[in-house]
């Protein structure tokens, strides 16, 4: 089923676009207006390491493009390759393949697997601008492509700090937990170094009474905020001192991960004792259930007071395979969506909060028949709250283009935040924000062929997407 | 994020076809072998008093366009327009803003907002060919703009009858209360008018238990029709008598709204049982909710019996944001959707009813997952079920391409029954029903250039969508 | 609303291609480099007897194209025709109408239904190629259509074994009872006769316990297998028995419909406990679906061991209607697909089996919200793991569609499986197949010419998916 090698030809100038050659004109006049823009990267989880010393590098092609990305390990798990074949290491400390290139022929040999899927799309990108790859990468291509890689990595110019500025990123906004103590974050500001790399304040490792580890981390939370936090009301006193500090440390918005967009809010006694059956470790799941839902509620209310935007990302079954958690940890590409339910979910949050002025909620979702339904008639009516752009699966082409389809005829775009590229794969950003630009261009451009905005509307609307509106929404 | 002022182009006469040439061309073939034909509106909410008076105006351009119409309010106050800023009037008084060029201005300020939106489109081609605007709207045209539509308010041409004849209007269908005395129906038919505006029974405020003001109506209920109504079987008869009074008044149907369609029909003790805590003001929410469900058991019954189209709402959940619900009364844009169940709800109903002759069923949804999966399915089996046109946010250009390329391939287009603009805006109708037609003929078109039917049948369908099916479903 | 008669322009070599002349250009290419590839039957439900017996006929016209296709009688039903005047016969023997050619008739007058309907489609390519039928039909071309497939019926080319060769079927599976004694499989066998019609086991009848019938089902399976059972372990043995005797007569899968996928290990102390209230006459609906939940995992056991590619095709509420299902009997267009739940249901059995490097798990929906939400994250994950193609109603232009644009970025093709035809229909199939691969090349089409696959990927995609996949995935 793999072709044989070949010369990839160019990239299509001109690729994502609707194949009307009416629409596509006015698609890649939109896109080319955009196209060189700074790039907002207002949510992502790119290690801030990387910008912390000055001569960090990405390792090998491996530890580049297949480690970290578990779009690719687990579409090439699912056809059958060993997780221990590809390198990912075992809980067991059992050895697997430590040959890189022996590795990276296995990813070339299937890299058919992607073809129509957003990792293809990217890959390809990333190989052709970054490392000057114009063939096809295949079984037999593979070595010549990975020596190509190879090269190129060890030059100063492919060190992370040169990329951040060849990317003309103007923010990137990190994922830490309420417990990290930013240490990369300080050495990049003590470095001197201009790129703007600011922490988002994350608290579900505290909030989830069940998380694994959680007593240690509200230890290490009071540790941090110096103070023991041995009840209810100084768990929510550590809490707003984090957030202080992440504030200090440039952050502008916390995000919430939780199985469901549930919110409700607990009297206090209620919230203590539910606090207390965590810290003796007797909380059920509907107690931590329970606890996460007020602790939503909790979270606006201080977001309302300190500024910070509020991001929730629900609906996704986290380990949904225990034999690969138990064997190679989480992020291995085995967390599965669930339908999801917001209209009766955040009524509590939205009814206590959404209509205040101050308040920015951004919500997001893995259940896109949420979009229509409920979300953008939420969005479109309460001024707090704010729709993020499509998530993960559906960080796609055929994703984007059904979240505007789906979303813009009853939230407008201005209920929307523009794109978050949402990666830990840093070398594919330039490629993410740059499909999503395309893509919107191609849909306002359809709109704009079939007489429902003007193009004078498009030009805006564009600059608005791409690049004025997750800026405004994530207050950076 | 508003582009400045500039002169609008003509409206592009192929608005909202597809771009590719041969489909476009014979969508507008289509179109145009139905754009003049009369507008059946079998569903909506115009007030009836606009005809009872040959002299009523519209008002001012806000009273035209903003005030009655919750899509504008609402995407206006989810950008942070406060309500008291539109004119909205508050339920405790207080003084909101009088000045209509001022709510004008904001409007006109932040009409940027509507793009790619139901409303963007409708409005602009109302202000294009309703009141001659050719500029777009913006802050700058704000004022002559207003000026340009107030002057033609002021006309005889553009009373409500003279638009109501201007558009070509067959019959127009109001939405009425079981306890409306029909004065303006009335008063109409006194006129010696010609137009045909006839009411369409809606029994939600008795029937709900719920209801706030729901003994009041059932005291109203009893003296519109003659009798006290102090149990079930009064109850009943008190409604086959106001149907009667409505079928006299040229009602051809009856309309029902419900949290969820579930219907179960209860033994008369158990009804009656009901109707008495209702009585009593001690109904619980379970309560009300299984009387509904069997009142719409009822319903259809006296439907097959009194020949009155049946038609159900369900699936909103009305006055989501408490806060705006108390200051500002109902229907102000926080109604939001929920996922809806239909297979299993509507089984009773259609096992006892859906198979017969006489009986006419048309069921809608807010659920847009539902077309393909349950609504086409079962309208594609049920000789009484007819599914509604795309409603509310659906009521879309995306919508009702959505609507039918999920329904059509199982259920086919003569189980549907055209278009409904359900709307409170009586001089959008033109538009929407022109809209509408544009986008059936656009899918009928790509039906055609795809082989899938050929151009005679392709005639046969836009006539039948756009003009025989609502008149034949409704009996009109 | 039905068209005069007219002559149908001869079917368009570029039908169900997209409008725009690039993509159609590609997309012909891909379809003529398939369209004479062998077809590949893996699921479907053709009556073995036809190939049995050289001599066998397919009856009249409506035996043939209206009596076995509930697509068909369920639509003319829901428009007011009476099943009796379709010919579908009464479980209490009552007189229906048994002229052919009056049902004929009534058909061909309301032909104009299925405008826009898979029906329509197939139906028209089936008179047009199998029947040499270029007239449009309708109720003015009705007799002459009529007498022309009944003298081409009558014809020994169009036996069933002929028509067989003429699709140029290298393998057609059937769908037979694990109590079926595979008779007809026999006696093709023993024929001599070199098409290759193999079974597929389908042990529902024994499975769900509240089956009509099922004592009488475990009678004839324990008769089957040589031994009385009135045990669990029994059951579990005469299964693995008859699993045997199906390999050993061809059968390379098996097939289970279930109303949820639910899946759930029972101890073997519960599982005997259900199986006995199910002996006993007393097990309930939840027992039903325990025990089912519990065989779909001993049934993954079982395709371990054995080797059989295990398929679901879940979430129809079958025989919706009593009134139709109590006359009528099952099969007659009532079963009602509901909204299906997969990544919770499907997780005991995935946890235990889906790993398995000798599994083979195909599963399918009726519910498309399940496609990039649940079903393409997990077959993007799981080794075992495959998705079934668009089923049922979504066997269908747009469904098949959806399924690419909904599938593919998440799971890629790879793990999808090709076509299924799943049709009673036999002279259907070559139509059905070549509308896939009409379909599916456009889709391809259109990755190619918005530059997301090259041609060179586009022209292997097409083969996979028309030809190697369903080969590949039930080892056929």
């Amino acid at each position: 089923m793999a072709a044989g090698t070949s010369e990839l030809k160019r990239l299509d100038r001109d690729r994502y676009f609707d194949p009307d050659p009416k629409q596509r004109g006015i698609a890649r006049g939109l896109y080319e207006s955009v196209a060189s823009l700074p790039l907002i990267c207002p949510h992502g989880h790119v290690d801030p390491k990387l910008f912390a010393d000055e001569q960090a590098s990405f390792g090998t092609p491996v530890d580049l493009l297949i480690l970290p990305d578990h779009y690719v390990v687990r579409m090439l798990y699912s056809q059958g390759m060993p997780m221990e074949s590809l390198g990912v290491p075992r809980s067991d400390g059992k050895p697997v393949e430590r040959d890189h290139r022996r590795i990276w022929q296995i990813f070339a040999e299937n890299f058919y697997l992607f073809r129509g899927t957003p990792s293809g799309v990217w890959l390809t990108e990333e190989l052709h601008f970054l490392f000057g790859v114009k063939e096809k990468l295949s079984g037999a291509s593979a070595r010549k492509i990975y020596d190509q890689i190879e090269t190129r990595l060890g030059k100063p110019s492919f060190r992370p700090r040169a990329l951040f500025e060849r990317f003309n990123i103007e923010v990137l906004c990190t994922t830490d937990a309420a417990t990290d103590p930013l240490r990369s974050h300080q050495a990049i500001r003590k470095s001197g170094w201009k790129g703007r790399v600011i922490p988002t304040f994350r608290p579900d490792g505290v909030i989830n009474l069940l998380t694994p580890g959680w007593s240690g981390n509200i230890q290490k939370l009071g540790a941090l905020s110096g103070m023991t936090v041995d009840s209810y009301p100084k768990f929510i006193a550590a809490l707003e001192n984090r957030r202080t500090f992440f504030k200090e440390m440039g952050a502008k918005a916390t995000d919430h991960s939780a199985l469901t967009p549930r919110t409700e809010e607990l009297s206090s006694g209620e919230a203590q004792a539910l606090f207390e059956r965590g810290l003796k470790g007797r909380a059920s799941q509907e107690d931590a259930d329970r606890f996460t839902a007020h602790m939503l509620m909790e979270c606006a209310r201080m977001s309302i007071e300190d500024g910070l935007v509020m991001q929730i990302h629900p609906g996704s079954l986290r380990n949904h395979n225990p034999k690969v958690f138990d064997l190679f940890g989480p992020d291995r590409g085995c967390d599965i969506p669930m339908q999801t339910e917001y209209t009766r979910n955040l009524k509590p949050l939205l009814n206590k909060y959404g209509n205040h002025p101050d308040f920015t909620f951004i919500v997001f979702t893995l259940d896109e028949t949420a979009y229509g339904r409920e979300l953008a008639p939420l969005a479109g009516h309460y001024p707090a709250l704010r729709l993020g752009p499509p998530w993960w699966f559906f960080d796609s082409i055929n994703g984007m283009t059904r979240f505007r389809m789906e979303t813009a005829e009853t939230a407008g775009i201005y209920n929307t935040v523009g794109f978050n590229d949402d990666t830990r794969a840093f070398p594919s950003i330039a490629a993410r924000h740059d499909l999503f630009r395309r893509v919107d261009a191609n849909w306002i451009a359809g709109l704009v062929v079939r007489g429902i905005v003007d193009l004078e509307d498009a030009r805006e609307m564009i600059l608005d997407t791409a690049y004025r509106l997750p800026k405004k929404a994530y207050r950076l």
